[in-house]
Order: C-alpha cells, then structure tokens, then sequence
C-alpha cells in the first residue's frame, strides 16, 4: 500500500461517472423525434444504443476488428440501434449529428466543481474508452477543466485492457502507484487496481435510470469510495 | 485558403515559443553551480545543452536510435554537456533533477493570458517535441491553461517530421487546415504548412539571448503574424 501521499494524478472515468449519458443522448433522440415527426422511447432508445457499446469494443479487444475509435463503433452501433427502433427518416447529416451526441453529454452536477478544486493540487485526466475528441470536444462545451485527455485512443487499447491504464500512467511519467482512478464502475476499478493504480468508487445510481441494479455499491476494498467528487476533493484535503 | 473562420484549434510549440528555456536553463545551472563550488556561465551551458536538441532528435528521426522521449534525449545530452564544461561534482540525483529543469521554464509574460483568452473560443493544445509529463509539469507548476498536450509522444514522431502535425490534426478530429501552429520559429511553420496547418508566427527576438541572428522575422507568407500570444488574440477577436 503506497497510500494517498503518493498520489500525484486522478484519471476519470468519463461514461457514467463523469457525464449522465442517458439522460443525454435520451433527450436528443427525443428532440429530433419531434422534429423528424417519429415516435420513440429516448430511454430505451438510450440504453439499446449503449447496450452495443462493450460488444463492439470487444470486437476490438479481440482483434476481430482493427482498431477503431468510439466515435466510429457509435455510429456502427447507431445505424444498428436505427434500425431496431424503425427509424428510417434521417439524413446522413442527421445521423451523424445524433451520433455526436457523445459529445455534448452534461457533466454530473458535483464534477465541475470538484474536478476543479482536485485540479489545484493533482493532474485531472479522462481516462476513457472515448477518442479524444470527443472528450475535448464536451469539456469545450460543458467547462470540464481537464489536464489531458488520455484513454483508449492514446493508449490504442480499451479499458478493461491493462495496457489503457498502463500506457497512461506511462505518459504522465509517473508510477501506477502514482495514480488513481475514479470511477462509478467495479470492473473498471478492479482492472485498474490489477495494475498498480489506487482506485476510488463513486457511485452513480441512476445512470441507467431508476431501475439499475447494477455498480450501486462498492464491491471490493477501494482505496477510497466517496459520494461525489466534491467529497472526493475533501477526502484529498482540497 | 480556407481561412480563419474555418478555425478551432490552435496548436502551440513550447519552446522558445511560449517558455524562456535559456533563462530558465541558465539560472537552474548557476544556482546548481553556486551550491555545489563550481564555476559556469549559465548561458553558456544553456546553449550548448539546447546545441545538441536538434542533432539527438535527427538520431531519432533517422532511426539511428530507437524512439526515446525528450526527457531521455536531454539526460543523454546533459551527460555530454557535463563532460564538455569540466562538472564532475554532481550525484545522479542532482543531474536528474537539472534534466527535470525543462519541467520547470517560465512562459514569456503574455503567453498565459493569451492563451486564457484564446482558450474562450478555441481548443488550445501543446505540439511540441516535449514528452507529455514535461508539458504537463509544465503547465502544471506555471499555470499554462492547454486543453491538451499533443506533440511528439502522442505521434511518435519527432517535428518537423510531418507525422507529428498530420497525427495531432487527427487525434483531434480536425482537418489539418481547421488548425494552426503558432510558433516562433519559421522551420516549424514551414513544415506545419505543408501539412494543411494555418500558421502564425510570433517572433521571440530574444529567446537565444541578446545576439539572436536567427527567426527574427516571418520568412514566408504566413497567415497571421503577431507581436505576442495577446496580440493574436485580438487579432481572432478573443
């Protein structure tokens, strides 16, 4: 145990534990289903889109596939999900739109604020399955004050593959034991544990809406586990 | 041309161009010097540390060596430098902590608040030859505000290879003409125009001390040329 004096940078998770995806990509689906003049469940819709989301990475991690960035499986995933739900009235253009909808998610209301008080004293960096644009491109729009973006695409592994948190950790010239990630995700965190990185749970209840029954608690002995990122920034003395 | 509506990002070299590397060198060195008894102009010893930059990344560029980050470039240099100025005294702690100087160089007075400003309207990241964790120390201890820290690590390839601007274009999803390279020296605009990139170049007459003979004007048609990191942003309506 290297302990919390040792920490010199916190790397997020982003999907789930940083921005609330559902009701994000929800809302636009709604909105260009009033526009388009199509009838849709924006949650469903949400959660079938997202529900492509490991599957297609695993094609990657399995090398069935080249590598490719999230913003590509999302739109492979989106033409899929399209057609599941009978939606045949948009445009490439509209598609492609909808797509970047990863892009424009809203930050949790406690992640501003407590990445912007974790940012005086440590390094805050995504650590995502996100390419980087996409994480650039919502921390432009929302005010997400991050470091460096590092992750998947940096890494050209996803998460839960060792080498994405390792080639991160390796790019920040700093030690695993250096590092922490934050994340609403036990698996998550315990592949990061298995790699030397410190960990801390928080939980995200409602990320898959009021019914999830999954990540509700923490499961294993993180390093720390704190109600939000705030508390997280006052655990770490900032 | 396709101008500077088309903008969105605007990438930056770091050295010499938004930090004074040889006062920072210089002064690191005669502190050093003062404490461990011995005898060196600063300067001096910062010019002939900087005199070997570009030749120990040709090595890379040619493949002669392997890829090696800057930070081990500059300690395989140092160890050169060391040998040529007679300095014998110092631990392996101390050289690693003078190789670590880089880590710590003061930005020119405009280039924070510049980029603050610039940073309203545009992604702004590094593109530099540093390695991400020198950038990040960097900006880190002297509050440059990047949204990224692209460059050399991230590509693999060392400027002005054209790899280095084309992979960082990319990794930002932009075309490379919906970015600009601001830089104090005409070789690096040079090479970022051949790939697409809008340039600017912003003179620092003095970034190798009084005598400079080099890069004291725009030698070519660049798309903007400005006094200072302010300057330019005014120059975007920033």
């Amino acid at each position: 145990m290297i302990g919390l004096a040792a920490l010199k940078a916190i790397t997020f998770d982003v999907f789930g534990t940083v921005v609330d995806w559902r009701t994000g990509i929800a809302g636009e689906v709604e909105t260009l289903a009033a526009e388009k003049k199509f009838v849709v469940d924006g949650e469903l819709f949400a959660d079938a889109w997202r529900g492509l989301y490991q599957p297609s990475m695993t094609r990657v991690r399995d090398g069935e596939i080249a590598w490719t960035v999230l913003d590509d499986l999302h739109r492979m995933n989106l033409l899929q999900v399209l057609e599941t739900f009978e939606v045949d009235q948009l445009s490439d253009d509209e598609i492609e739109h909808l797509n970047r909808a990863w892009h424009r998610l809203d930050p949790w209301p406690d992640a501003i604020a407590g990445l912007q008080r974790l940012k005086q004293r440590y390094i805050v960096a995504a650590l995502s399955n996100g390419n980087v644009s996409l994480i650039l491109n919502m921390a432009k729009l929302t005010g997400l004050p991050w470091d460096m973006v590092l992750g998947a695409e940096i890494a050209g592994h996803y998460k839960p593959q060792p080498e994405a948190y390792l080639r991160s950790a390796e790019i920040l010239g700093l030690e695993p034991e250096e590092c922490m990630l934050v994340a609403a995700h036990n698996g998550d965190l315990v592949a990061a544990a298995r790699c030397g990185f410190q960990t801390d749970f928080v939980p995200r209840e409602c990320e898959y809406g009021p019914g999830q029954t999954t990540d509700l608690v923490a499961e294993n002995d993180y390093d720390l586990v704190a109600g939000d990122f705030i508390e997280l920034s006052q655990m770490l003395g900032c």
